[in-house]
């Protein structure tokens, strides 16, 4: 049985939903980042990184979302959740989520986790007063360029959705103007009627 | 054929060195940031993202380093450049590049990209400031938690490897002691001998 450990309204959720939708036998643990639990040392033996999300398996511990989703494709090929038999579509949905956790990621951590780039309080004011403008630049981008429909490589659910509703999760905090992306709220409206997603959700919130 | 647009001094090297390692049929572009070409509407038309590396291939461009390094190991299995029939392993491979692309490089970033994130020229500053802690920090968990020896994943030679390299090239300019980092050091020296390596190089500054 595998065991995500993860922290509510993170990434670990697009993990969590993947789990859900592959039909995994997994558990969830949650790593409490009001009480930098994610910082101790028990933690930190399964995550050296003191991040989330961490996928222990039978065979070891896997980091880093993007990781972590093609595994799951990969693992249960029978859920179809990444074109797995072709090389060039399968970096296509690499490529997407690459850009969600090296760029657009990043942009609204920038709000959030200041901290981690800079330890002038003057500059985390001047880092949050950009990321209206950033995250909302990324996911214009994403809108108009990237986005095929209904789901994000197409007509084929892939690992790229419930990393995408992850971090569109976070627009509004984050002071974009969501009428400007309507096939983004779209995506999260379809997401949100999922049973996977639900579940996910009720599952992390209980 | 292949093309990969790069621009010198950036990870799009570790693209470039994948693909000759692999053997592959390509050529290079360069795009000259001093010229900021990877704005212009000609470049922006390859990769509406307008950074570097995206490699054009038969059927559409791929962009962003772990995508493409993942699928030039896909493409051409004979190069032996990917764990490919262990999807365990592979996720490895996987969660090391995104470490690497999400977190390595988005810190390094920050002393010369700054302007990324930020409009204040003093928060610049702050930002530059942190960054050979930063980038130190890192690095020295690269060096005692997941670094394996010889190459990165052990034995075996894999697309963490150039990509590794690739940044590890900007340790002194980031204000990195690499006296610390024996191992990283070790790495660059014996990937600096390698044929692959040379041949990139030299291209690149051609």
């Amino acid at each position: 049985m595998f065991k995500l450990f993860y922290a509510v309204n993170t990434c670990a959720l697009a993990s969590h939903i993947a789990l859900e939708e592959a039909g995994a036998d997994y558990e969830i643990r949650p790593v409490d980042f009001s009480k930098n639990e994610q910082r101790e040392p028990e933690y930190l033996k399964v995550n050296p990184k003191g991040r989330v999300p961490s996928l222990v398996t039978e065979r070891g511990v896997l980091t880093e979302t993007p990781a972590i989703l093609a595994f799951v494709a990969q693992h249960f090929p029978e859920a179809r959740l990444a074109p797995l038999e072709d090389a060039f579509a399968f970096a296509r949905v690499q490529a997407f989520n690459s850009y969600l956790c090296s760029t657009v990621h990043v942009a609204h951590a920038h709000r959030v986790r200041g901290y981690r780039w800079v330890d002038d309080p003057a500059a985390i004011d001047a880092m949050q007063r950009k990321v209206p403008q950033n995250v909302g630049e990324c996911f214009v981008l994403i809108e108009r360029e990237m986005f095929k429909g209904p789901w994000v490589m197409g007509d084929t659910y892939t690992i790229c959705d419930p990393y995408l509703f992850t971090l569109a999760q976070w627009l509004e905090d984050d002071g974009v103007d969501v009428a400007r992306l309507p096939k983004i709220r779209g995506h999260r409206s379809r997401m949100s009627e999922r049973v996977a997603v639900i579940d996910a959700l009720a599952d992390e919130r209980r």
